[in-house]
């Protein structure tokens, strides 16, 4: 586990700081968040699903975070509350606050064009290259090799890890977590044919971030065609993704990784999208809509609901013998067809 | 979108510098391309699909992009030829001219070696580094953070975004473009098994790159094993592609993102790949293929066509009742058999 | 090819160095190694599977390395051995020494934290940035651009390709090649629901990477949430693979690219994993599981083996025939039931 210096608190502190009611003894004096199975005296932990009520029983934490219904499911001291995942996410927040590796200021070897604004309090690593016209707001911190193309803003708060590149022209919103290798406004993939070769069509468009988006490592968010590419405020996206331009991605939707988004989709806000599903282009899928890890979207989804596709593994052997009557579906249900009328003829008779 | 100075011209100046026959009022100033139902007086737009007749109508663009059978289908001032969507794509390059955001000449910063050969006319940016050797050519442009090994050779006019890194010895062709974090020449996936141990076989070749190619952000494209993987000219591909070493694209053919080919796969010319698919390795493909999007291909492909594979996707609760039969394909046909024949026996009493 | 200096040997030496049985005249001087049918006289090759006999027998190579069964499969001078694969990634190895492009010493536009413990042997090239108490070991070589965070550890003769981030915390062991790109240690995806939007849920592990591990380009591994995401030694990942927090890949594990594996997923000891495969989170798979290309694990797997899931590819006339059956399994299911006891109660008339 990373060695960073933190805070601790007493259980009652951290109870004045996130709310919930204190159960037991609030001078208890916690250090760190870890599982009910590991968790030692310092050790807040949390029960947020029953399968782990065998570890709550016998866990050596010196607390522990429940929901209301578990509130005597553990002699121990505890927190109790509406909902103890997001509290343990809080109490995790607290005892492990970020440290700024960057130092305060502009490092000297970053190239700032002179008509970039860079809010005071913002922190630009070493090597970072910012382009004409950028604004940068207050608190952002711009971590080492970072490239910002001109006309590029940042709102306020924002993270860029090292080796993040933001293409010219596109906007990112306030408190968003870019990580490292994450490409904003790359060109769209439009060619057009002309005899038997591709022409390339110039994109431009660009990408628009809201605020409080968290981008995954090496994701790529393609700029617009003709008009922006835009991921709306709350949108997670894990790591390797592929945002093709023109999409459009609806607020507080989460999308797990290595996962590709097709261009000029639409996806509705609040949806989840499992890793390495696939999504088409030129579709629309409606809000609170669950697509599956795997899961090849090919048309409009209208209603919400959890879609799926994905062919279930087995042993080779067996993957084999079946795989095989794949390719023979049509012939096999033309049988199926054909015995119910000739089973039918002779029922008659 | 990107807020960048442009230029304006009247469309009687578009169709001097790009051909077709012009229609109605000439004079008419254009500032920019937009889709028919966004356009405004100083846009142009195109009409490229039948599906969008509605818009061509209704579209309150200055002028319009048409083909030769559509050309009275709006009274509005238009250009007419052969390949609208071809069209579209120069109008949009006239109007939006690239302008470079590398300053001309090699920057202080930029680390290249002595023995490299930097053209005069070549903008190298901040933090690059250049190794022994390298050949640069007249008019390229190195984004900062950019990393070219030992040897290696770039064509005239190719541009290589922030954060690429070409590693030692492979050779970029002319007026190539690579997306950020593109990653050329990368050791290729090389294993030998002694006892229960991997042995790293060193990967000899290089990576060699066509004229014309255009390679998407992310994406990674590994060196040969003993000799060079191969991207020949005019090839297309997308974000976030995987190229195993020792694989050939032939010429002009276009793969959308997510997708990835394995280790000496022989892909032809003109072959379209759509996104997320997979090419097992040491397999041929003929030219003019067109492989789905999310298809695995297991085998060479010799004739020309459209190949696919692909679970359409469902309900959870349909997929669920369905899935659960996949495995049982083989037990399903034996049945069938055995019913054709209890029928058939029944059939002859 | 790249093109490098590059010694040579006599076949003798080669045998002095590496061992295997000379047969023939050992005196053949040998500059490189390449394929049988494009070897030279000055060219060693290897014959390693049947399906090369052909090849073996028109090679022009000055030299062929085969196993102990072929011994007098070719009149050519030869180095018998138990395993001519591993042989030749030996041979390749000794014909082409790695040459490092990274001057000696640390570059001095790097950003070195005071605090910072750099061993006098490393090689620490341009514009590369190293957090407080990051610990270097012998031998190690940093590509440039690259980022360590705080209390990074790299052992002795590691080599980190250019642009590759490792985030603060996390450990890397030793000889372990990162390609360049590569993210080590970014935050996992982890979110709690809060009414109807995401809290994020700190990371607090780190990444623990073995001795002797390749990580590919673009490869993106992510820190624990409480606990490390841990890649034991000697295990081999490809490019562009995804693996999420608190997963643990065990030994000698190989990984082709674009697969992507899910959080808290335990994958065993000598497994191979093909490319473009799904393994969901919160599963185990034993050690020596093969999983197949394109292939979704959705459970555990206990048993060592091959398991595979895949959906073979077809033209896409007979795949659209026979992919709309795939939605209704269930029905034709039911309908061969009903046949069966329509069947049978017929018979027993």
């Amino acid at each position: 586990m990373a060695r960073r210096d933190r805070p601790s608190f007493s259980l009652r502190e951290i109870v004045e700081r996130l709310g919930g009611e204190l159960l037991g003894d609030g001078g208890v004096r916690i250090t760190q968040i870890a599982p009910l199975d590991s968790a030692q005296a310092h050790h807040i932990s949390f029960f947020a699903h029953g399968r782990y009520r065998r570890q709550l029983k016998d866990t050596a934490a010196g607390a522990v975070i429940v929901g209301e219904s578990e509130r005597d499911s553990t002699p121990r001291p505890r927190i109790v509350c509406a909902n103890p995942y997001a509290y343990f996410a809080r109490v995790t927040a607290l005892l492990n606050p970020s440290q700024p590796e960057i130092p305060a200021g502009i490092d000297p070897s970053a190239a700032v064009d002179e008509s970039a604004t860079v809010a005071a309090s913002a922190r630009i690593g070493a090597h970072v290259w910012i382009g004409r016209n950028v604004r940068i707001g207050e608190g952002v911190v711009l971590y080492p090799n970072g490239f910002l193309g001109d006309d590029v803003e940042i709102g306020a708060g924002t993270v860029l890890y090292p080796n993040v590149a933001v293409y010219h022209g596109c906007r990112i919103g306030s408190r968003v977590i870019v990580h490292a290798g994450a490409i904003i406004g790359a060109d769209g993939f439009g060619l057009a044919k002309e005899g038997d070769k591709w022409l390339k069509i110039p994109q431009i468009g660009a990408v628009v971030i809201g605020d409080d988006v968290e981008i995954g490592a090496n994701t790529t968010i393609d700029r617009g065609a003709l008009e922006d590419t835009v991921i709306e405020e709350g949108v997670k996206l894990d790591n390797l993704i592929q945002v093709a331009h023109n999409v459009r991605i609806g607020a507080h939707t989460a999308m797990a990784g290595c996962t590709g988004v097709a261009g000029s989709a639409k996806i509705g806000r609040h949806c989840t999208v499992g890793g390495a599903a696939s999504i088409l282009g030129h579709l629309e899928i409606a809000d609170h809509v669950n697509i599956s890890t795997n899961t090849l979207v090919t048309k409009s989804i209208a209603a919400p609901g959890t879609y799926t596709s994905a062919m279930p593994f087995s042993t080779h052997e067996a993957w084999l013998k079946n795989a095989a009557h794949l390719r023979h579906l049509d012939e096999m249900a033309a049988r199926i067809k054909q015995l119910e009328a000739r089973l039918s003829a002779l029922e008659k008779d």
